[in-house]
């Protein structure tokens, strides 16, 4: 992928993320990146939509990877999911509260009023779904079982980052974590 | 409350729940709620900002109110939870995934870039947060697993808004009552 692209790709997810999608204009998303206005036209001829169903389907790659990679040690289940939304805690409190999800604010803004991009919403989810059911297919896991608890972790994982991010505080992630672990023993 | 002022924050309500905050403009406001300009100004002097955050208050007052009437009864606890989720699912589902919480997009939109509309989204969810912990408390929950598990169904029930909304399907939404009952049971 070429810096420049991969760079106007970056901004538009971190825009994103903080204030969501209408709020987020091509100008600003040129300016944040600091590349040349024709670029962004020149990579994304097709605009705004384009532009953000590529950023959302990216950063949805890129989150499923984190979750693997994460996941993909010999921690067991329960302590690896619960070490994971204390890390995406972290994360979330680093950065001001201004990270957590770049899917959530973008996914409700467009379920219904553009069909592109609730597309690329509904790509990126399924990535994070699946990457939570592969652990717990490894885990032994029935099919069943393990597809109904890949959408619950991932339900409520974004519900305590909309929490917490609403918050400014780490604890509902925390709470979720907990919680979670007590389900997945349970 | 008079009924033009109503008949905005309804107004508000349903086009912060369909696109967000950002999407939303004045002008929209006042063409879909068929009220005059003025009234617009008259009520909410403050403008923007404060019309949301007004919206958001009402919404998540008239949320929880649904929440404690639905868990009034005597039904069991874990029965009660496992019964409001399916009906927000119907609901959901009947809106043709246009509706789930209000409260959701303007809460990302704005945790950390307004002030003013974040703390009216703090004030919304403590509110639903609240109505899921009395319940728990009357059931005889100890305070703290009350604390925690509402903050818990209120995460996991946005997640299933989120997902459900975002895939055009009710299931997300059955998935989260079906788990969270299995959790309250643990």
């Amino acid at each position: 992928m070429s810096p420049t692209r991969d760079q106007i790709l970056q901004t538009t997810v971190s825009l994103l993320e903080k204030q969501g999608c209408h709020a987020t204009g091509l100008n600003e998303i040129i300016r944040e990146s600091s590349t040349p206005k024709g670029s962004l036209y020149y990579y994304f001829p097709e605009g705004k939509e384009q532009l953000v169903s590529e950023a959302i389907l990216q950063a949805g790659q890129a989150m499923a990877d984190r979750i693997r990679s994460h996941l993909a040690d010999e921690t067991p289940l329960t302590q690896a999911i619960h070490d994971l939304i204390l890390r995406i805690a972290d994360n979330v409190e680093a950065s001001g509260f201004v990270v957590g999800s770049p899917l959530t604010a973008v996914a409700m803004e467009t379920a219904t009023t553009s069909p592109r991009i609730n597309a690329a919403c509904r790509a990126a989810f399924d990535l994070l779904i699946a990457a939570f059911e592969d652990k717990l297919l490894a885990s032994g896991l029935e099919t069943e079982r393990a597809s109904d608890l890949a959408q619950f972790i991932t339900a409520a994982i974004e519900g305590g980052v909309i929490l917490s991010r609403t918050m400014h505080s780490v604890e509902p992630l925390r709470v979720v974590a907990r919680q979670l672990s007590t389900a997945l023993a349970c």
